[in-house]
Formats: structure tokens, C-alpha cells, sequence
């Protein structure tokens, strides 16, 4: 991406997010609003939906200032740094001259025709700014402070958000029950809280790879993945231009930005896995933490001993960094480097509050490798590395499967809570079978929606390209819309407070026959309006007091509305009405059809 | 539909299904085969998958006569009529007279311009034929079979394709835990059984509205979604050509058709629901009978005294069926016709053996209205007509929700499987969240995998135009592929013998990289196919030892193969080779890295 080819992303020039659009405020049924926190600079956002009947609600937003049309951005310039002053004022942290940045950080070798110069005319334009770290002998993160009793503006903008006590916010981490992935580097980043008390989160994946994509679609991908509801986005890119893409992608997104440091540390190793070091990945993280990077996925589990218990699998090791570190293990035959310098790479996360992702290298790709012992004894694994986190203040979360049959899903929630002292999990899906390449978002979905129930914290999402290829814009949006379904589900099966004000308000609307307000609250608005007018297009079919899937006469919201209307004005009238009615009918003997003696 | 412009539906002119294309045999990926009985009538149609190891995978197949090269279809001719010899070979039926087909069974009023004539151009064209009903005295049900102790020829069809043996089949049958939907009118379709110790079924609901869609469009429907899977089809069919519609689609159709007879009944008396009669139902009734409707959904349940139960829903009566007969109770404030005629209807139904499915008129539209009062006062109600029904030998199943949160699901079929004496139950969805139109097949696939899991015999599959309008083609295909994942699912959880053999399978060829086969095996071939050509779209890619996702350098399959190869060639090898390193490993002194002593 050049700079004059910098542009606003698509996304935000939909009419519904752009300025001039907006500016007709609630003439198009929402607008941005913002809850005030305890102080002016900490302002909530939220999604306010206005209904027809001169009604609001108010939903969980994570578009970030895009959908603002008061804020003017520009990707080329990033987003406004509005955690900065909260991080400097806590004193603990410094700005640093950082690691220089090298362009093989870019994958581009020293022996390219270019002479190793960086893309230069790709790097990110924004204001410079020096990397930032925690002072020598300083704990600066979030389970730190809530280790200490402190409630810092970061807790309570997540409290305002989930509607609970900025109390329970900080018990929570200091329990190590939730997470708030918040790297000093990344200011830009709206706060937000993964655990199990909280509502449901989902991830969006996104990144370039070796065969296609480009910095500028990848960009689009996270503001899109966050205008449908991502709560935070991981930037998988193993190809060209990995360092400049996550720069771009960091400066501008409102929400939590995660990595496989893994993945761009084999890039600087030509693919060799068993060239990587020690040395070269440490770097790399550093790297990336001195960029902002929120979450790391950390494949530490997998260790030497357990990868010939994925031998006889019937998928083998699925996930690419697990691959990766299986490959370093036998190449050299020695323990994984990741679990040998594990206390160092705590040290380094501390400095920057990285948070960790303890990945599930070996989780199972097929129904038939579900719960194996190879899985198992890696997340034994992950429960003694997240007890070692913790005491380096450490925020961590423990990444899981992946593809599970329904009747083996509770196993896993069950067991990871209780060997990692209810970390949060954070779940591929899991798909509950293997048959459907191309609906792998409804395979994962259903296995997702259970896994939340049951206490699973944050879902990353799937794609209907999993398995097949990259996924686009679309699919990107599938995806998220799939996985904000099964997370809201389980937010209702949770009981969370408020969660079913939603449903109940559209169920509202629909038994009313206020269509655009049933539009206006749907996950997807857009695409729900469509649908109603492929069948019905005109528009007072939008006042029409029947749905288009059975016409006027068959419609039973009407009939039951006409009931209503016929045997009594409000629904009280009406129930009195009839239980009046139905007190004759039992005192005239309940007349009825008698059984065998018709 | 006339003559003229009568023809194949276009599902089975797509290349993999017509005569031309499937000649090709194997080279296509598939063929279909029987398994032939214990009579050489008796021929089990199956999707023979052929691999590109030599292998084959059997795959249940309900695609009827469409998908067999050798058999030529004609849908002005219908479908042959495969059970006609069982039926008429057990001498237990006779051809009659039969109702004369009337105007008004096509909605056409005596006085419209064209004087009450029917619409003769469109008239199925097929063979004349009389109707059949169970001669006087005699039980013509496969319940009344089992019960006996006979084993059908139909139960031993479904017995080949369960892989069950047909005394199972009987026994689940004669239990009531099990219906073979197969109306004595119906010899075109190909036996199939609903019940949870078999294979989770799945419904695809087509028909016509006041508003849309034609004949042609309904019979291709059909057509199109058992060409995806569907077990049977309902035609809810409410608008013109009711009857005549119904003609065309039993005639073709391979699976048992299902109706709710309300539906035409109402349309006979110009859509007041007051106006219903018992006489009026019943001669409908007896008409689609006589047509070979194998199933009927009967809203029996909905009794007066239930109605004041929804006063204060959210969203009242959501069924159709539902609140038609509620608004007739509370009109006439009398009990339900159906109910006080229900042992009548009992009679007509044996005769024929159709089938209840006895309606949940009173299931929640919304998650508010989950498991409430009036929803369990109905479903209480279909117990005792449960019993009512199995006395009189017909074969019922219990239809049940509808709009229910993840937590509240399992109560249902608990409930659904004490009161009616493990009756199959039949569910729509479960939806798990209101908040998603145009994405309620995700919001349902949740629910129905749940409630299948938990012993569902049959979903009712729900489209993404679900509450917004009537599904097209695609909707038809996706809402039927969503449900076939939800169903096999389910299979796997139930842990149903020879589930997982698909799923292994497919698995074997993901690991293997035999992308083709992948492909073959996958529930719908053309997307898992289309998908991966959009990113990787050259014929080489499709033998390619990596996913277009990660490429090549990052492919964790082909890392773990890599694995495979080089410390030993087969599984086995692989195993003991790295077990010994890991021995050494271990008599090394496990050296590994020492939490807090490093």
C-alpha cells in the first residue's frame, strides 16, 4: 500500500458509516454514542438503536470510531491513542529507542535484488512515535495492578461496558478468571475483557499469506471483522511485508490485535524449522511487542515427549505452530526451545503487558483425534506454564480445540478449568464433524455456541473457507456474524444479565410488525432488509402487518394480534378476558372430548 | 405447469446428475448403486463414493430415481411406483371410487369468471389412478404390522439402509419409538424411518404462499432438496393450485410428503377461520389422503382453555396452524373440532396409514416465551393423544419448539419423551437467539444438533429467510446442508454405528491431500470445490501437497507428513522410532526445562 493509495477502508464507506450518512442520526435507526466513565477522557461506545415506537437500546459495539461520524479517521494517520495518557500517568513504564527495524522483519532477504531495503513506500506514514516498556523492576500489567487492588481506567471502561462493578473487573483478573489484553504500545485499542463472567468474545483471523493478499486487504478485513462485531482480531500473515502490515493494522484498530510470533520468526528462517533459535524468536517478540501486539499465541506445550503420541492420529499435528515446533523437536531432537525458555519470555511479555495465548499445538484436526492423549497431555503442559505466567503477572489464556464431537465437547471446558485454574479458553470452534468442507463456520458454530455455554471465554471464529482457502471480505464477515450467534447464545444459556433485553426488544418489534426496527436490531441489518424485500419490495410492505413468507391470511402474528385486538385492547385485558372465559368454561363442566367414549 | 412446459427439473440437469455426465461412472467421483434384499424388488438405492486410493464410501442416499443414469425420469409421468406390489400383494387394501376432485380443492371460487372450472392445463398428466384404503376391519399400518409381528417389506428396506437389522426396525416400530411415514397412496416413495435409534432425519418444508412461487417452482424444490438430503418434504402450500401442486409433487417425489391439511382447509372457507367446520377438515383430510400425503401435521393440542396461556407472551401464537384454531376456539368459544373429533380422525388416517405429526400450535416464537405454561399444557395434551392415536394403530410422531435458549433445550425432549412414551419427536430448530434474522438456519442448526443429540428423531429444517420471506433455490439447498450437518452431527454424539466412518474418511483424504476426494466426500461437493478453486484455482493446486491457506511453507499437514516420512515410512514405524527417542529421552534424565530453576 502506497501513500496515495492509502485510502479509507471500504468498510467505512458504506453509507451507514460515513459522516454524511450518519449526520441524518437517527433517521437510519442507530447511532454512535458513548457512556461516560468517571472521568472525560474514558467514553464507553455503544451502538444506540432507535425504534420506531420512540423506544432505544443500547448494544456492545467494537466498530471503533469508524462508525463516529463526529471523528474524522484516516488509516494513513491511525487512530487517536486514547489509552496514552492513562499509561503514562501510572509512571511505571518508559520510552525506549527500541529495536531497529531490519528488512528481513519484512521477509525480504539481504540477497534480493533490492538490496534489503525496506518496503518503503508501504511503511506506515503516522506520527513516529518510540516504543514504550515497563521500567526495570516494574510490573505494568493489568493482573498486576489488580493484584494490587488498583481499578485502572482500563477496568473501568470494560465495567461500563459489561454492565457489572469495576470490582468485579479486578477480582476477576487478579484471580486470573479473565484477561484484558492491553500492550502499553497499543493506545489506539478500546479495552476490553476476556473470562468466563463476562460476555462471550470472538476473534476474527486475518493475514496475508505466501499466495495471496496484500497489506491493504488485511487492513479492510479488521475494520470490516469489527464493524460485524469482532472483539478482537489476530494477524496470521506468514508472507511478504509481515511487519508493515501488523504496523498498519495495529495504528488503526479499536480492538485487541493478537500474533503466532512463530509464524514470522520461521520467515526469517526461510521456512527451516529447524533453523529457528532461541535468539531469533525472542527477537521476534520483542519485535512485535514494541508494535503494540496485545495477545501472543505461544505453542510452548508442545513438547519433544509427546509428539510420537500423535503418531498414530489420524490428522497427525494440525496446527501450523505445533507443526512447527513438532518439526524443531525431532530435527534436533531436543526439548521444545519455547518450553526450556519459558520464565524468559514471561519477563518480556511482563515488560509490555503482552498477553499470553497458550496455543494447543496438538489439538485434534478430525473427529476421530478428539480428546486424545496427545491433546491431553499437552494442556496438563499449558496448566504448569500458566501457573508459572501467573507468577511473573503474566495475563494468560489457554487456547483449544478445534474439531470435537458434541459428546466430547463438555470434556474439554471441564478439564482446562480445572487444570489451569480457570484461565480463560479460548476455542477454535470446535467443528462437530469433518463431513462439510465449505460450512465449516456451521460445523464450528454449533460447537462454539456449547463450548461458550459451558465457560469457554472467547471463540475464535471459522470460516466457510476453512480448510479450502483464504477467506475474503465475505467469508470474514460469515464468519464473525456466525460466531457472535453462537456467542450471544451462550450469553442467553449463561444467563448474563441483559443479554436477552436484545432478543426480547426484537421479538417485539416483530410481533409488532415493526419491521425497520427488526432490521435496525438485527446482527446484520443489512443483509436481513434484503432478504425481506427479495419477496415483498415495496416499501409498505415494511408496514405491512404480515410477513411475506405467508401472506395475510396465514399470518399468525396477525391472528393472534387480531385475537388481542378482538377480545380485549391491551394484553392484560385480553388475558382477563379470557381466563374469564375460560372460568365459565370449566364451570359449565369442561365439555370436552372424553377419551374411548366419543 | 402444462404439458408443454413440463420438465426435468433443473437439479438434475446439472452435469453430475444427468445420464451423460454420469456414463462417465467413476471418473465423476460417484455413482449411484443398490443394495439389493431378500427380493429382487427390494433394491436400497446408496451414493457410492469411489476414491482415488481405490477405496469406496457408502453414503445414505435420498435423492430418488433423479441421480441413476439408467432411469429415465419424466416428471409428467411420475415416478414409478416401487411399493406398489408390497402394498397390493398383502391384499389388505382396495381401490375405490374416491372423492371427486372439486374447484375449490384448487382454490378456485364458483364465482370466479372462469366458472369453477379447475385448472385443467395444469393437472398432472400421469397415469390414471384410483385411490386405496384399507379395506373394512383391516389395520394397514405399518404400526399394525410390527405390532403383529410381521416385518414389511418396507421395514426391511429401511433395516438396509440403517444398517440395522429389520427386527430392530419392527421393535422400534411396534414400540411406538419409531414411524415408517408410507400412505398407502404414496408407492412412489422409498421407504425411510423416523426414530432415535435410528439416523437423525431431516424435513425441507416447501409450498407455494398467496404472495409467490408456482408449481414448477414447488416440484423442483422438492426435487432440488432431496437432491441435498432431505428425508422427506413438507408442502405447506397455501395459496392457488393447492391441490394440483400437491398432485405434481407426490408424484414425483421419493420421500414421504408431509401437509398440514389446516392449510387447505382454510383456504376452502376464503381464509375465516371462524367458518372452519369439522365436515370441511375432514373431507380435506381425506383428499390428501387419497393423494398419498404420508404425513399430516394435526394442531389437536390446541385447546380452548390453553389459549388465555398466551395472553401475556411476547409473541403470542407463532404457529399457523396454531392460531388459526385458536382464533376458531375463541370465535365460538368452543373446544378445538379437531380435538373432540380426534378419535375420528383416527379412523380416516389408519385407513390410508398416514401418519400424525401432531402439531406444537402453541410452541414460543421467541426465547421469552421458551417452556412456558401454555407450550407444556400442549405438550401434555399430545401425550393423551399420543395414546389415542397408537390405539387406533396409527403411526405418530410429536412435533415440538421452535424459539428456545440453549439452557432450556433439553428439558424439552425430556419432557417430550416421558409424556409421549418416547413417540419420535420432530422439532423445528430449536432457534437459540432471536437477534438474527437472515441467519436463523445458524440460530436453529445450534439448537437442532443439541436437541438431535438428546434424542430428536427429525428436524424440521429452518432457511435463512426464516421470518423475512419465502426461500428460493438456495435457500432450499442451504437450509437443508445446515440441517444435514445439525443430523450427522448428532449421529456422531449419539455415537450411531458407522457415523464416523464418513468423517474418517474425509479425514484420510485431508490429510493425504487427495483433494478430489475431499471434495466427493464433502455434504456438498460443488461449494468445498468452487471454494478452493477461488483461491488456488489451477488444476496442479488440486493434487498439491498444501492448502491455499497457509501455503506451502506453513502447512502443518504437510510438516506432520514430512515428520512421518523421515523418521519412519509408515504410521507404525514412525511410532516405535520416535517411542524410542522418547525412551532415551526419558533414561537421559529427562532433561528438560525445571520450573523456577532455570
Amino acid at each position: 500500500m502506497t501513500n496515495k493509495d492509502a485510502r479509507t477502508p471500504a468498510s467505512t464507506q458504506n453509507p451507514t458509516e460515513t459522516s454524511e450518512a450518519a449526520e441524518a442520526g437517527k433517521s437510519i435507526g442507530w447511532h454512535k454514542a458513548y457512556v461516560e466513565g468517571s472521568r472525560p477522557d474514558l467514553r464507553v461506545p455503544v451502538r444506540q438503536v432507535h425504534l420506531t415506537n420512540g423506544q432505544s437500546v443500547t448494544l456492545y459495539d467494537t466498530s471503533g470510531p469508524y462508525t463516529d461520524p463526529l471523528v474524522d479517521t484516516d488509516v494513513r494517520r491511525g487512530l487517536a491513542p486514547l489509552r496514552e495518557n492513562w499509561i503514562v500517568a501510572r509512571g511505571d513504564t518508559e520510552e525506549y529507542a527500541g529495536r531497529p527495524v531490519r528488512p528481513e522483519d519484512d521477509g525480504i532477504k539481504h540477497t534480493s535484488p533490492r538490496g534489503g531495503l525496506r518496503n518503503l513506500d508501504a511503511v506506515f506514514p503516522g506520527r513516529p512515535r518510540l516504543p514504550r516498556r515497563g521500567r526495570e523492576g516494574k510490573a505494568v500489567t493489568q493482573l498486576a495492578y489488580a493484584r494490587r487492588g488498583e481499578i485502572t481506567p482500563e477496568m473501568e471502561f470494560v465495567a461500563i461496558r459489561e454492565n457489572v462493578s469495576p470490582e468485579v473487573v479486578r477480582e476477576e483478573i487478579a484471580a486470573g478468571r479473565a484477561v484484558l489484553p492491553a500492550n502499553v504500545n497499543h493506545p489506539e485499542s478500546e479495552p476490553m475483557i476476556i473470562g468466563k463472567r463476562f460476555l462471550v468474545k470472538v476473534n476474527a483471523n486475518i493475514g496475508n499469506s505466501a499466495v495471496t493478499s496484500s497489506i491493504e486487504e488485511e487492513v479492510e478485513k479488521m475494520t470490516w471483522a469489527t464493524r460485524w462485531g469482532a472483539d478482537t482480531v489476530m494477524d496470521l500473515s506468514t508472507g511478504r511485508n509481515i511487519h508493515t502490515t501488523r504496523e498498519w493494522v495495529l495504528r488503526n484498530s479499536p480492538v485487541p490485535i493478537g500474533t503466532v510470533p512463530l509464524y514470522q520468526a520461521l520467515e526469517k528462517v526461510d521456512g527451516k524449522a529447524e533453523e529457528l533459535t532461541w535468539e531469533i524468536y525472542k527477537d521476534t517478540v520483542v519485535e512485535q511487542a514494541e508494535q503494540g501486539v496485545d495477545y501472543m499465541t505461544v505453542h510452548a506445550g508442545v513438547r519433544l515427549a509427546y509428539v510420537p503420541l500423535t503418531a498414530n492420529r489420524k490428522t497427525g499435528i494440525v496446527s501450523r505452530g505445533g507443526s512447527i515446533m513438532a518439526a524443531w523437536c525431532l530435527a534436533h531432537h531436543k526439548e521444545s526451545f519455547l518450553y526450556e525458555h519459558f520464565e524468559e519470555l514471561c519477563e518480556i511479555l511482563a515488560a509490555y503487558d503482552v498477553t499470553y495465548s497458550l496455543g494447543d499445538g496438538l489439538r485434534p484436526g478430525s473427529i476421530a483425534d478428539a480428546n486424545d492423549e496427545a491433546q491431553f497431555a499437552e494442556l496438563r503442559t499449558l496448566g504448569e506454564l500458566n501457573s508459572i505466567a501467573k507468577r511473573h503477572n503474566v495475563q494468560t489464556m489457554i487456547e483449544g480445540p478445534g474439531h470435537v464431537p458434541m459428546h466430547k465437547i463438555k470434556e474439554n471446558i471441564d478439564l482446562q478449568q480445572e487444570i489451569c485454574e480457570e484461565a480463560p479458553f479460548y476455542t477454535l470452534g470446535p467443528l462437530t464433524t469433518d463431513v462439510a468442507p465449505a460450512y465449516d463456520h456451521i460445523t464450528s458454530g454449533i460447537g462454539a455456541a456449547m463450548i461458550a455455554w459451558w465457560g469457554t471465554a472467547m471463540l475464535c471464529y471459522v470460516t466457510p473457507k476453512e480448510h479450502l482457502g483464504l477467506p475474503n471480505r465475505d467469508d470474514v464477515k460469515t464468519g464473525v456474524i456466525t460466531y457472535k450467534i453462537a456467542a450471544h447464545a451462550a450469553d442467553l444459556a449463561k444467563g448474563h444479565p441483559g443479554a436477552q433485553e436484545w432478543d426480547d426488544a426484537l421479538s417485539d418489534a416483530r410481533f409488532e410488525f415493526r419491521w425497520e426496527d427488526q432490521f435496525n436490531l438485527a446482527l446484520d441489518p443489512d443483509t436481513a432488509r434484503e432478504f425481506h424485500d427479495e419477496t415483498l419490495p415495496a416499501e409498505p410492505a415494511k408496514t405491512a402487518h404480515f410477513c411475506s413468507m405467508c401472506g395475510p391470511k396465514f399470518c399468525s402474528m396477525k391472528i393472534s394480534q387480531d385475537i388481542r385486538r378482538e377480545h380485549g385492547g391491551s394484553r392484560t385485558e385480553i388475558e382477563e378476558g379470557m381466563a374469564q372465559k375460560s372460568r365459565e368454561f370449566a364451570a359449565a363442566g369442561n365439555r370436552v372430548y372424553l377419551p374411548l367414549a366419543d
